[in-house]
């Protein structure tokens, strides 16, 4: 039996795994527009041909970056249990603060690049899911949706200014949050 | 008396006030990098030296254009009366929402192109002098400033779900809207 590592399918996906780590780093300390392929590979100390082996281009790196936070983010604060919708939702804000306290620099930086596609695409999927999940949950017509929906937004607003001046806690956040959208839905004849 | 026309400083301005109108009109209709300041100033009708006389860079025009608008909608909805706050306030957001069913497809193509430097500032701007004064009107710490901010975000998300879906009345945008607001304030401490 040879010794030599066999490159099996394991080690493809970790070091993509690690790539992608990587990304999430470089694309939060960086301008996206300053990042280029080669310094990605630089800094993962692999050829530039297999940084291209992994990912096509900057975007689908930066998309793949996005994705993989995205994922991480939505298992977090996915609440499958028998608890009313009210306190599942209850547990899914505090795991969804919980995790943006853990990723600050990153998670302000991806809302306010809203503009660049890719970065749009998931933030909008994001939003779609957490909606369809909260709205689901409440029951509810278009009044709800867009209570939802105007609610998600609230949220990253709310979080913006909350990173930028550290001057409220996480709680009060969560309050604030959790009162906008009981306000909301009950406007939108479905109270909670 | 000569009849030949003087440039007087009015030709100027207007001939500034009708290339930001021209400026908003194609910002609207094409993405922001299809754009080249030489179909500018072909669509205005002049040379590109003149443009570039009015404007330095298309970033420039484009932040120009921008700062129209919002001119436009800040004097749109502020009310300065002597009215209780609560009432100014429904007042002013009622106004906004008029201003934004009027403008809808450029609101929308502005709120998703927060990613565009010279958008960011300009939709930052509009609502951090939207938040003052509402904060100034209500009273508070920061956690009402928190509240408001996330409910500036609340309602261009709210507004983004109206245009797309078409299936709220902008009544009731406004009425879920103020819901959040209340149900925000009120969990920061300060009912309206």
């Amino acid at each position: 039996m040879s010794h030599t590592p066999a490159y099996t399918r394991l080690d493809v996906d970790e070091r993509r795994r690690q790539l992608l780590e990587l990304g999430a780093r470089l694309f939060t300390e960086r301008a996206y527009d300053e990042l280029s392929m080669a310094q990605i590979a630089r800094e993962a100390g692999i050829s530039k041909a297999l940084l291209y082996h992994y990912f096509p281009s900057k975007s689908a790196f930066f998309a793949a970056t996005l994705r993989e936070k995205a994922a991480e983010l939505t298992a977090r604060t996915e609440v499958e249990d028998d608890r009313p919708a009210a306190e599942q939702l209850l547990a899914g804000l505090d795991a969804f603060l919980a995790w943006v306290e853990d990723n600050q620099e990153g998670y302000a930086k991806l809302v306010r690049s809203a503009g660049i596609p890719e970065a749009a695409i998931v933030i909008d999927e994001v939003r779609d899911i957490t909606a369809v999940r909260i709205v689901e949950g409440l029951g509810g017509g278009p009044r709800v949706r867009a209570a939802v929906r105007g609610w998600l937004w609230f949220l990253d607003g709310a979080i913006l200014d909350w990173i930028e001046h550290g001057d409220v806690t996480r709680d009060e956040v969560r309050d604030t949050a959790l009162g906008a959208l009981a306000g909301a839905v009950a406007a939108a004849g479905r109270p909670i």
